[in-house]
């Protein structure tokens, strides 16, 4: 995570304010509960939610001298409070506040992506719309195949995004517990209610059972589901990039008048966003390894996690939300060019239709194989004369083809409208309407 | 995947016998679909049911001539049904065999991942009621904490393979999809209703909108799931492997008489299974990134992801079935030592009652970092005697303590069962009962 | 490692009949070596070499039995040997056996490995100096940026892979290590002269110090320096599979006559190999996580490393292989289109050009700002008529810019030759000469 | 990358400060072999170095505009050069500059890390040679095996990082290179002999041939390299933790008094340094896994590979310059307790011993079957006894075993010395002196 790569509403959710926000409700609610239970004074509940501050400066100063982070926020409240502070965090361990509070951060950083992905989607939808029958030659292997339309292409990207998104909440509903029960997960010094209490207090479901911390296989799932959507950022920066090739064009990012699009070349306008956003996927992707090893802790707990989480919580949120985010806006600005996408797709002779002139032949009675052959045959020719011949042509001219199928059905073969006849029935699959 | 980490029901999914049934039913389901929509003659349906077949021999060696694994197929099963075999495959492109195949496969592996973790969870839960007052010390950076039970911690396993389970539902529902749709998904040689038929037929949902091929997000997920409950059998060797340990021994992996733990040194009873498992587990993790690489296919396809699925799949399924039901015995046979487990939490006298003495303190009008100081500087001293001191007597001996907690109320502080009193709580909240 | 992307000479070397081969010679030669100590009997070690043998199918068996491999191993030499053999295997551990193998079947697979560099290097080699001049365009993002050749290219994978044969170099000989220290690596049952003279004996270094095993950030260099081998494999097969799209076209895998490049579409020719390149690479790759992973063993050691490597070791090692040979063949028989070549570079109106028209302008007086502008404004035009416009044609119509520089000045910045005059220079510094 | 664990003499060298600064000197060496092939004036050369300058938030505010680093930094430097600063950067491309700088902080962060392992080898050694004859229990599989010296346990570690020094010297020579080879690596618009020059100048080897930008095989090695140093922090670390646990208990990071262990438990006394590594090592090693996939460019260059540098750059470097030198100081200060080592060593009746007697015993006649059983029988007597048994006296007791081996020699057996003897030996390979 660098500044480069960041948008303040994800950051704002790591920084040491909101850190010490959270901290201070889980405190303020856990002894909410001790004084419902009678466990501590009712005053003391009170006295934390009235008096109750911190300062990041003030608790940066005592944790350089206890060197424990808790400590010092704990310290730095009971300079708020005053003392009654002597009730706060009884029977809890560090751990409590800090993995509630983890919780908490990843369920706000949900929040924020699931807005993205909403507003991918959005666009992807009305750019799906617009170019519903927008006809270009799908490519398998980078290999013309046969025709498409750019709306069907869009739409993929958005039933793709769309599992995500619901990965999204799976994860977030995972990862989103509350663990109030003590040094090893007992609830020897605090009370099982206390940590029901907090959980419903700040939106999350109770820890069936903690050690020290909340198990990570939880955060696990977490990350490896942003891994997962990282990597549908890039197969769609990896299509755009590919339309914006040169010899392709059939889309290009948007380029403002004024910008420079390379030092030396005046002439150059590169797909750096959705270059930039291959590499942003890279580096989402690779956290997943790290948060998987952090499963497997020692006993109630090590804390070989922390440093990990420290780092790469923030790093893979606001990266993957600033690529979302990228994501978003250049599919709302893409220019696409559907003369080139109409050009693209005639480049090759007719050479698209082959697998309908194949199954003619079957048809007409043709074994498979032969067919095959004969197909190919005339086929290499187009390749040959690199789109200058053209298929039909050749294949009337055939007396093999013309003995099992007439020109007229020949020309059939060559219609596109048949290759768009169920563009309906996979856009109402996909967005529910036709 | 060696033959040394597998188990015969899941290599038989992977074997060109399962592969080209499944092949085979997709193909008649399809042909049968084509022929209620009269594309095809039913006779030809029902003579693809009746005389269709295949040699896994016959099929190697066509393909050794047309290096196409489809066409090689479809040729050997011409060859059972004779002329009517023009009409199975029309409109179809090979990645709608291999990708549904895949699925079938993928599904079918998942639910023997699913019998595995059955086992395993049925063995935690066995040794968890068993050992559900097993009293031993928990311990926070393998370093002594406070009291718990061998039965929370199995419990704290349970629930996390319980968790596991859920998800390997989800990812298998993710990966199950059925996709008959042609050179680049747009149904324009086959109807989508061939694919809804063929769904039904095979038990899988439709893919809304496929390219040539079924999108990669859905098995990077499935892939990272399985990458999780990895790194989750992972954190319960390691918990074996810590248990076993010379010097605290609680547990042990079942040794059998005969067995020899080293060639050189007859003395050692090893922790071996656990150990394999821990590589295990580090294998399994690591396919997660070739899958989420596999996502960002070129265009409608291209075909990158194939030689890695063909290698991962089954590596994957297999090592992990194997590690599962490993570990279920492990589990189920581990042996286990609670005398040792209460020696070990009796050795260092009685520093793990260090925080109750706080909190008592600290109720005692006592400020919490005064309470802190004072406990501290009494437990260093057993600490350095190597447990052989007392603290509870060296607490009683210190005129500030006393002054704030009696002798009394100090004795009650060193309660073994002040800590067991909520593991009905979390026995309830995991396994439902108490 | 599945039979599809393995190579005999690789797998044989991953074969029990060359494990135990290796097991024999390490332990013949360190009774040799016994034996000139003065330790066991010279008789014992004549005994060995005349009568040792073993056979895998009753290694197997013992192994059945005693589930110890190395055991079984020496069983089965026993059965051979007869009484003498008890003097062999003294003082030594299962581990002196099986890692000094592993680093003998690690150094016979980097032999193979770096001879399939080489044929790599020779193909590259061919046709770089085949197309050393053959002119295409170099394309930045995917855009066409300035004039280079073919040759120089291929030169730049030439010199990648050049130094990839150097790590190569430099890992074999890391991983190359023999350690004959007993049980916990102390030589305090076996004389270190004996680990000297086996070392010696199979071209192995003297590992300074083992613990139980020869320890495994070796071997994680090893995998690493694999995996970069991997990635640069990659980095040439996405450049072929650029080349083949079919709107570049510029370059083309062999295409066997009697192939079949779709089973549904008779026109398609798909650079597969390049691709299923693409997925080699990614599986290879990912392996260096766990070997990194199993750097951390416990102590001494413990086992996990040993299951990670049963499986990596042949995947990875064999799976490269067929990668490299393949990739050298993609080379060897690539069809080239220098026409193609041509044709793309002409495509867009001259606008590769642009850089030399800004220095000019520059040189001419202009601010650089100025110049920039100057230029940008007439390429955007060419871009928009999709290369249908000269930007030569277009400059020299520019006041501005016929202010700065003449018409004729302008005429020789358009000048193809211009690009190429370094050529030989990089020529020499990759190959050693001109 | 995180202030928390990071150290300033690391994090400058990612400053814009430094960043820029080479810029300057690669733009300004560049400038004068320019001036000295008379491509531009002298005084344009001298007025570089003389009046030449930048400041970070001109550039800054300038970038927000044109929306290009390199073009900013130019700018700005122009308002200092004046009118002679058209001719810096001539016929060079943004690529020459931000890879060659990259190059040089590349370098300047391995000899930091390299003054880092220098630093802890030298710990290692001192503590090496302190502990030398400190007798500790050697242990496989976390199970007592036979005994060693603390001395020995730590030369291992010093003969990994003497690795890892050499291994970081080749890979900073690998990523050690200039290029300054224009808009597609042809030297068509700038002379080799500028990089040559400028490569002289800032200590850095030629890139032989280069596209766009310099290899990213170079990078994948550079951070494998790193990867590969972290996992054996990771193995150092995990030595330490394990050593620490209250179980063991032979060594411990040192605690400061007024230190707090945890906030709810006063007795406790953490290896919270080394978990902490533990944790950093997965993340720096988790980055090879991008920095692999950052090779495959599109044809001569594409920016994916950017992104990920500009995190991993100094994500990686930072906290692995921090994570060795914290482990450098956890070695200096760790304290040792040999008394405990002693006291685990005898903890278990003597069965340490047990291969000494196998072998007596097979000298003595018996066949190794037989002796293993003997030796077996008699060592599961006292593990089953926890140690409170004695192995030798149990032998002496067992007729078969006191038929063939006298009770003195059984009593040579299990002297500690033999296992020390060849210390010496150990000490000479690993620190070349005895």
């Amino acid at each position: 995570m660098i500044p480069r790569y960041s948008r303040p509403e994800m950051t704002a959710i790591w920084s040491p304010e909101n850190k010490f926000r959270i901290w201070f409700e889980i405190e303020a609610h856990a002894t909410d509960a001790q004084a419902e239970l009678g466990i501590v004074p009712k005053e003391a509940a009170k006295a934390v939610w009235e008096r109750g501050g911190f300062e990041v400066e003030r608790i940066d100063e005592i944790e350089r001298e206890v060197k424990h982070d808790v400590i010092a926020f704990l310290t730095s409240l009971a300079e708020h409070v005053g003392d009654e502070a002597r009730f706060v965090h009884q029977g809890m361990t560090s751990s409590d506040v800090l993995d509630t509070c983890l919780a908490v951060q990843l369920t706000q950083a949900a929040d924020i992506l699931l807005a993205d992905i909403d507003a991918l989607l959005a666009a992807l939808k009305q750019r799906a719309l617009e170019h519903k029958m927008t006809v270009k030659v799908g490519r398998s292997h980078g290999i013309h195949a046969e025709p498409t339309t750019f709306g069907v292409t869009l739409a993929t990207f958005y039933a793709e995004f769309a599992r995500n998104r619901e990965r999204l909440v799976q994860a977030r509903r995972d990862v989103g517990t509350c663990a109030i029960s003590g040094a090893v997960g007992t609830f020897a010094n605090i009370d099982p209610r206390v940590e029901e209490h907090v959980a419903e207090k700040l939106g999350l479901t109770v820890e069936p059972v903690s050690t020290q911390v909340i198990p990570r296989d939880r955060h696990a799932m977490f990350f490896a589901t942003l891994g997962v959507i990282a990597s549908s950022v890039e197969r769609l920066a990896t299509e755009i990039r590919h339309l914006q090739r040169t010899e392709v064009l059939e889309a290009e990012e948007y380029f403002s008048p004024g910008q420079k699009g390379s030092s030396a070349m005046p002439h150059k306008r590169n797909p750096v966003l959705t270059e930039n956003l291959t590499g942003l996927a890279r580096y989402v992707r690779a956290q997943v390894i790290p948060a998987m090893e952090n499963v497997a802790l020692w006993h109630e707990r090590d804390i070989s996690h922390s440093s990990v989480e420290r780092m790469i919580g923030p790093d893979v949120t606001v990266t993957l939300d600033f690529a979302l985010m990228r994501l978003a806006n250049v599919v709302g600005n893409l220019v696409v060019y559907p003369e080139r996408m109409k050009a693209n797709l005639e480049r090759l002779g007719g050479l698209i239709h082959s697998q309908r002139v194949l199954l003619a032949l079957t048809q007409g009675g043709v074994s498979r194989e032969d067919a095959y052959r004969l197909v190919q045959r005339n086929a290499m020719k187009v390749w040959e004369a690199d789109g200058k011949a053209d298929l039909l042509a050749l294949l009337k001219a055939d007396p093999e083809v013309s003995a099992a199928v007439s020109a007229e059905r020949l020309e059939a073969m060559f219609d596109l409208e048949y290759h768009l006849k169920h563009v309906d029935t996979i856009f109402a699959r996909v967005f529910g309407e036709s």
